[in-house]
Formats: C-alpha cells, structure tokens, sequence
C-alpha cells in the first residue's frame, strides 16, 4: 500500500493580507501529479486543510475543486482529519456522502476508534482535539463525572484514546495513525519545554514520541516543517506552501510531500519536492544596495514576493520607502526597518499562533505599553495559566 | 411519480431572538414522516434552506443530520436548490459527491440547463439568481457584452434563461420545474406593482405567471403562504414553520407540504398539515384582562409562544410589565403596547426581507425621524433604485 502524506494545506490564508490561493493551487496541482505519477492508492491530509473555522467563500470553493479533482475525477481515495485551524463541527458536513467514493473525513473524537481497514493496515483517523472534547466524550460514553474531571492535560487525554484505540488492532496488520498535534521526541527536547502546561509548540502543548510506539507508523500534521518529525516513524510532512517570511528564513525549508510505503516487511517514506510558483525572498540590505539596478537586477523580479529589511536606515532622509521598493521589486509582503540611531532591529508581529500563552501575553503587552513584564508580572501571568490549566 | 414539495426551511432562523431550531426539527420529522407514508419518490426543497449565507455551526449540524435521514438513512432522493437567503456557492460544496446518492442540488444557474430524467418527467431546477448572475453566464457562453448588457430585469433574465431550457425539452415527458422568485397570477395583481423595477414581494422583483406557462407544474419557494400560489399548477408549498407574528396573524395560515402525484395524464396536488410544537399565538386584550386568571389559564400557558399587545394601557403606571407577563405566560416573543393616550398601535419594525427597497427606505427613515418621506423625498428614492436597476 502507498500514501501521499500531506497536512497544513491552511485554505483561505493570507500572508500580511496578501492572499496565498494562488500559490496552494499550484502546489496541489504538483500534490496531485505526484501522486498519480507514484500509482498511490490514496492522500492523507493531516489537518488544518482550512486556515480558519469559517473560512471565505473563495477557500470553500477550491477546497471543493481540490477534492472533487483528487476524489472524483481521479478516483484516489483521501483520508482527512481536521487540524486546530479547521472548525471541526463545520467541516464534519457532508461526511456520510463523502464517504461512498472512499473519501474519508473524521473531524470528531468519537470517529477515531473505526479504522479504515486494508488488506494490509488498519488506518486510525485522530483529528486534532481538546481535553474538554475528550472528556465529553468519555462522559458521553458511560464515565463517572469524577473519572471524566480528572482528564486535565493534552497527555491525559491522547493516553485514554490511544488505549481504546489500541484496543481495536488487529495483530495481523500494520497500525497506521493519521493525527495533528505537537509532537516532540522526548521530554528534554530543544523545544524548551518546561512544564507541562506550558509547552507549546504552535499553541498547543506538546506530546512526546513514546506515547505513539504502538503504532508502526504516524503521519502528522500542525508543524509547518517536515525536519521537526520527532523519529523515522513518527512524521510531519510538513505543509506544501511557505506561510510566512519566518519560514523563508529557516535553512531547512523545502516543501514537499511523503510517500509512504506500508508492507508487511517494513515501511519507508520518501520526500517528494514541491516548488514554489512565486517564491517569498528575504532581503536585509542597505538602502544603497536595494535600489541599486546592479543588485536587484539579480533578483527574480515580479516573479517572486519579497520581504525586505533595509539596515542602517535613516527613515527620516527618506520617504515612499514601500512605494519605491515596491516599484523596483513588485509584491513587498514585508518591510522592516534597521535605524541608522539604534542598534536594534524593529521588531515585527510574531504569528500568535507560534507563541505560548504566556509568551503572547508578552507580546500584547510590550505593543500596548512599549514596555516588557516584570518579573512580578510575569509570575502572576504565569499562575493565570497554570490555574486555566488545571480548571479543565 | 410522486413527489413531495416543501420549501422555506430558513434553517438558522430566530424569532426576535428566539431560536427556532428546535421548532424546525419538529417540522422536519413530520415531513419526513409523511414522505415515507406516502411513500414519495422524492422530496423537493425549493430554496431558503439555510436562512443566511454563513449559518451558525448549529444550523449546519442540523441540516446535515436531516439530509441525512432524509438520503441516506431513508434511501429517498432529494431535489434541492438555493434561493435568495441561502449563499449558493457555500451551499455548493459538496455537490458532486451528494449527487451519488440521488440527492440532487442547484445552486448556480448553469447547472438549470440540465434536467433530472425520470421516466414520466424532466425535472428542471432553477436556482434563486439575480440578473446579473445570469449576464455573467451568457457572457461566458458566448454572448457579445452589449447583448449581456441588455440583460436588465429578473422578467429578462428569467425569459432567456427559460427559453434555453425549453430547449431541453423532450417532448414525450411532462416539464416540471423547481425554482425560487415571487410569482404573481399576472401584472394588475394584488401585490400592489407599479412598476417593473419596485414590484417587489419579499425584497425580490416579481415575475407572472404566464412567463411560466411551458411548464406542466412549477414547484416553488420564496413566499412563505401555499395561499399565494398563483395558479393550480404553479404552487408555493409555504415554509414548515411560522417565522413571525405577521404570520400567527393571518386568517389562512395553515402550514404544510404539497403531494404531487405526476402521471401521463395529469398532476395534482395535495396538502398535508404540519402542526408546530410550540405554537405562536398572538394576544390582543387589556392590561386586566392578560392578568386574569380567569383569561389566561385558558390560553396554552408554556406550551406556546405569545405575541402580546396591551390595549388601552397607561404605561407611566406600570413596572416590569415583559417580567410579570412571562411569568404568566412563559416565552413572550414580541411586546406591544397601544398607548391609552394615543389611538393608534406603536409601530414594530418590519422584517425588511419583506419589503421592497422603497419601502425599506420609507421605515428607516421614519425610525431614525418619526416622519414620513416627503413626495419630493419619495421621488428621489425612487428615482435612485431606478437607476440602480439601470446600472445592472
């Protein structure tokens, strides 16, 4: 059996409002000549397909161009979850149809205990979840309100499903789990993790590679990059586009999709490049240099989207900077400013979404007053989330 | 053949805040009751599914859970279409997969052109469209922009895009149409219209019968009232439910769906009542009298919704009147009070979608000022949505 493992598809985003439809048709398009070139017999997409709960009118429509190319026109079947950016209820619609042309869709806990069954696997569905839907669940199912309080943290939750998952294997097949969460390889990863209730990792606490070793083999979604996979079993494919220029700067950054290979024997995975239509360039250089025909003539010109950090940059000698950069370069998604008087770069809007909570309580915080948290201030927001925490 | 015709659902709909949901469902079942006694060979939902473009996530879990029963649990087809409140590309998603189980869904104009065939009947189903939805598909299909541009009216629209639907006819089959637009017997109607541009019933212009009359039945929605059709054989079934107080206070407000019998030789129609669970009655009667016992245990305390007027009321002389006449009578949906000194109703503001835009105008104006419109003022109005009607 041979998968495409995709996720983080995030139909409807915007880079800086700039819309990136454009460029996600163009890297389905190259999804879906890799997988009929590769003869899979399906494509696993790991949540997050939609950037938002209640995406736009123009994201619901190529969602649906996307699938009814892969499901209908090509007959491949696709296995989906929903992600933390996906509205779970919203996207549940239409599943029961969805299914009779193979087309696999589970958005709610209770969907993930029914495997998918092969000849040669059985494919679990875990879509992304809450402790809270976790805990409705059990309660739903029969637990003791005491029993279902004392599931508190991600961890908590993840162990009791993967039990009741675990209790469906069948020992003659391979064990395949489709899921989207933080997943790091131990305890003491670099993610710097420090207690339980605030590691996070694209919001949302961690789980560690051991608590997923029943399962021969784990497709991911919810981390953008596939080199953040915590082990060679336990894989993100990481999503198809660049999102934002963070990403552009990373040195291992190319996009691209896995394919998986599942036999009785062994399972292997294989990158598969997807390239950019228009890339997202990071330029940091002097003013001098950037208008300077001599250096930009060098650079794919209108072909490419550009975020630009001019250094040692007296803003005040200078006006329509973005006007005149944007003549020169087309599409500046970016634009950040080095001052000439202050050793410092400014310093832009992190992606909420990559921040703990605490750390976007900072953020907030030193962009209302200009100021950072004192250390006073820091403990109290601390204990503020320690107790949210511990109320679920 | 024998199909069953409802319409109007509005799923998502409240009644001044109330939900009705719960309302609706009840409906539901009483539909899908009566479809399975007299064993229909389909269910036509002729537009308003949804009541708003982007429904509540409830709204959506609902209608898809009915569908469901309807389709896939019962086997029985669906003939759907999207009127003037449903979003029709939102409400498209989906659309090839549910079509696998003979559920059948229009929302865009080009998919009128082709019909279902059943054995005995070509069934034709017309979205909800606006004129200008219309010049963008001839436009696409090959007509000169000054033809497309000549396309003003929804009586122009509707007779370019009938006529290439006549085309499809097979004359050995009756010609059945589902659609979604205010029809009127014919142009001196009692609908008061004066011209062709502020014929509106429900915010839409209104189109007459005889542009309909290619069609052996024409199966409607739009007009909440079965008592508006306007002819034996193109019918509003009306919606399921009562969506204001408007509607409690009509003499002939029965609700219902249609039975259609279609054979070779002839159609008929028949109504089957839905009874509401919480019915909406509305009270008309003296501040003593709402209070007394002798009066209002005689009334369905808690098993309805009330709409209540307190004639000849002194309100200077009153405190907490909503509170003490829910404490009677438990959910009261609207609250009006004649003024003892002022013989006259205080006005409650209309539903727009029940106006046409003069009209709208005419009530904005008068609630932001407590005036009328002058002539002067009127002919500008007019004059302005004239030209509106031009510019498309």
């Amino acid at each position: 059996m041979k998968l495409l493992h995709t996720a983080d598809w995030h139909i409807g985003r915007t880079l800086n409002g700039y819309s990136l439809l454009k460029e996600q048709k163009y890297a389905f398009q190259q999804i879906l000549k890799i997988a009929l070139e590769e003869h899979v017999d399906g494509i696993v997409i790991a949540g997050d397909i939609y950037d938002r709960a209640v995406p736009n009118v123009d994201a619901v429509t190529a969602l649906n161009e996307m699938f009814k190319e892969i499901n209908i026109d090509n007959h491949l079947p696709i296995y989906a979850i929903s992600g933390n950016h996906d509205g779970a209820k919203r996207l549940n619609y239409g599943r029961d149809w969805l299914a009779y042309t193979d087309f696999h869709l589970n958005t709610l806990v209770e969907e993930a205990f029914t495997p998918i069954e092969t000849s040669e696997a059985q494919i679990f569905m875990l879509p992304y979840f809450d402790p809270m839907d976790v805990r409705a669940y059990y309660r739903q199912n029969g637990m003791s309100e005491e029993d279902a309080k004392s599931i508190h943290s991600i961890t908590d939750a993840m162990n009791l499903v993967l039990k009741d998952i675990q209790a469906k294997f069948d020992p003659a097949k391979k064990h395949i789990l489709i899921t989207h969460f933080a997943v790091t390889p131990n305890k003491d990863t670099k993610l710097e993790l420090t207690s339980e209730t605030s590691s996070t990792v694209g919001g949302l606490a961690t789980l560690t590679a051991d608590q997923f070793k029943m399962f021969d083999y784990v497709m991911m979604g919810h981390i953008h990059t596939r080199f953040a996979s915590p082990s060679e079993t336990i894989r993100y494919s990481g999503s198809p586009v660049k999102f934002n220029v963070k990403e552009a700067r990373l040195k291992n950054k190319g996009k691209g999709v896995d394919i998986v290979e599942i036999s009785a024997n062994k399972i292997t995975h294989t990158f598969k490049e997807i390239k950019p239509q228009t890339d997202l360039i990071v330029l940091q250089e002097d003013w001098d240099t950037l208008i300077d025909p001599v250096f930009y003539k060098k650079q794919p010109l209108e072909k490419a989207w550009f975020a630009i950090t001019v250094k040692n940059f007296d803003r005040s000698k200078h006006i329509n900077v973005r006007a005149q950069l944007q003549q020169i370069y087309g599409t500046v998604v970016e634009l950040d400013y080095e001052n000439i008087y202050q050793d410092k770069q400014v310093e832009t809007t992190k992606n909420i979404s990559d921040l703990s909570p605490d750390a976007t309580v900072d953020q907030f915080f030193h962009s209302i007053t200009g100021n950072e948290l004192s250390a006073t201030q820091k403990q109290i927001v601390d204990k503020i989330f320690v107790d949210l925490g511990r109320e679920k």
